[in-house]
């Protein structure tokens, strides 16, 4: 491309959009799937379940420590097939992308979506662009559609939740949150906080098949408290959190501090939270500890047959009931 | 909802955003394969080659005559499964949401959203909500990823062309591109145009299975013209149009001429270009004008050996080189 930005007309349908598809998103995603020149792709799926899920993506700043909205993209919606037992198979993509973008700063942006398929061993297989005039937009918004396969031994869902079920999460919770918002500095605060951003197969992966675990999920927008809220409405069950339990790295646990969030509201983009049974919860915590992903791995709850809400234990023995979110200080922080 | 209007809350992840998702996108959008509490769907395919398309919308304004940016973006979706051979089956929802956007507003769009995929016999099967800051995203933008099936039978592609076929369309070109300009009220011009937005299924089922139709495409961004262009790059032939024979509607070549546009180049969103042999010529134009939505079909050129490049033969026996689309007066069309 001989632009150096974005231009109105690389959306619309003719020379400059063909180049613009050809020459940065085809050259940074090529696959077999991938053609260009046809309205939709055909594809070949393995034997299994059918899975699909889709997820936007608005983040800012479009790059922060340990990802960017690329990489974010790509996990973002392969995660939800994986934590929902499935393999993630392909993607679709979609762009909408702001007039006066640097075209180079878009391909930076295409080529981590490129990284993190292969990594995630997904193909992008169809896609769009649409740009759209300065000063709407901010830069870029991604949308991804996964489609995936969901292994016939894998029965995983809330309606599995017993009372008596742990709580378990993979890793410590709040890093994407908080490291997002310090990579807007406009806070004034600093740190060396990386996103937790990943993949998340292999912990779903090692454990999905296993007769106890009953359900998992990404605890992204709205935090840890989110999903303990999904499971409670969904199962009616009391959801008792053991405060001191939960993983949360110190940078974490100051800047909330100081800023008046707590991080169990806050997003991670790389964790699991899995409900088990009491026996299956041991062999989870193992086999995740010993994964790179998986290291900090904690049991940090249990579902009990109390009034129907979500409480956390402190470290002094008293119980605060933890309200749904409802306001939120962090808009576009996936 | 109690609120009036989208809120950042709407897209955090928490009380307010589940209310907007079960009370408005869920109501709007029922389905057995919607389950608002799973991370993916998990669907059952019917036989036949999987197909995957995926578009974005942002036309402005949001309402024209003839549809809304809801209608579109099933419409939009399913017909490039449409043209590629498939049956559509089930679609996947992204929605942009600009914060201060009115929720009734937002909940007709979507209700409009319903209405065509149920007219197209899809099925809403998952979908995501991201609320962008006053400013950023004008109301809305939506992304949908289609899933479709393309019959054993079918076998279209642009490979198959071959020198003489011939070229065919379903009807007038331009409708939708300069209807949803007058409907912008910048020009000072008023009519009475509809958009051609509509789905075109029964137009690709009635021929798809004739052994000499070799390819269809939907004319929509960059309109008859692009399509051209297309086909021109892939197959290394001339397209040779017959100007006089392309149908245009009286309004909007009388607006074309008084802005200086050229309705070849204008959007269609429910029209449907066609390659056949000249025997499956005949057999498609008595087919399609069977049809409502095919009644001024047409045969408006043909592919030739001549020097690869789109020209336009004129009333009075001219040849004019239709040049690929280049800048463009009119973004956000789609």
């Amino acid at each position: 491309m001989q632009e150096q930005h974005i231009t109105l007309a690389h959306g619309n349908g003719g020379r400059f959009m063909r180049e613009l598809i050809e020459q940065l998103f085809a050259r940074q995603l090529a696959s077999p799937g991938l053609d260009t020149s046809s309205d939709a792709a055909t594809i070949q799926l393995p034997d299994g379940r059918v899975m699909l899920s889709t997820d936007g993506f608005t983040v800012k700043p479009l790059r922060f420590p340990g990802g960017d909205i690329g990489s974010l993209c790509v996990h973002g919606t392969c995660n939800d097939i994986a934590v929902a037992g499935g393999d993630p198979v392909c993607l679709t993509l979609n762009a909408f992308i702001e007039e006066g973008m640097p075209v180079a700063e878009l391909e930076q942006l295409v080529a981590s979506i490129g990284l993190a398929a292969s990594e995630s061993g997904v193909q992008i297989v169809a896609g769009d662009t649409k740009v759209v005039p300065h000063g709407e937009g901010s830069g870029v918004y991604f949308a991804t559609t996964g489609i995936g396969i969901r292994p016939a031994g894998v029965t995983l869902g809330m309606d599995r939740i017993r009372e008596g079920d742990q709580v378990l999460v993979s890793g410590p919770v709040g890093d994407h949150g908080t490291c997002v918002m310090l990579a807007r500095e406009e806070f004034g605060l600093r740190g060396d906080l990386r996103s937790d951003a990943a993949s998340v197969l292999p912990l779903t992966r090692a454990i999905r098949e296993l007769p106890g675990v009953r359900f998992m999920r990404d605890p992204t927008r709205g935090g840890l408290a989110t999903v303990c809220h999904e499971i409670m409405h969904a199962t009616h069950l009391e959801v008792v959190l053991d405060g001191p339990a939960i993983p949360v790295r110190e940078p974490v646990q100051s800047v909330c501090e100081m800023l008046g969030y707590d991080p169990l509201f806050l997003a991670c983009e790389g964790r699991v939270v899995a409900i088990a049974d009491a026996h299956a919860a041991d062999e989870v915590l193992a086999l995740w500890r010993e994964l790179p992903g998986g290291i900090d791995a904690a049991r940090i709850g249990q579902l009990g047959a109390g009034t129907p809400r979500v409480v956390i234990e402190t470290e002094l023995g008293g119980r605060r009931i933890l309200e749904e979110l409802q306001d939120d200080p962090l808009p576009r922080i996936c």
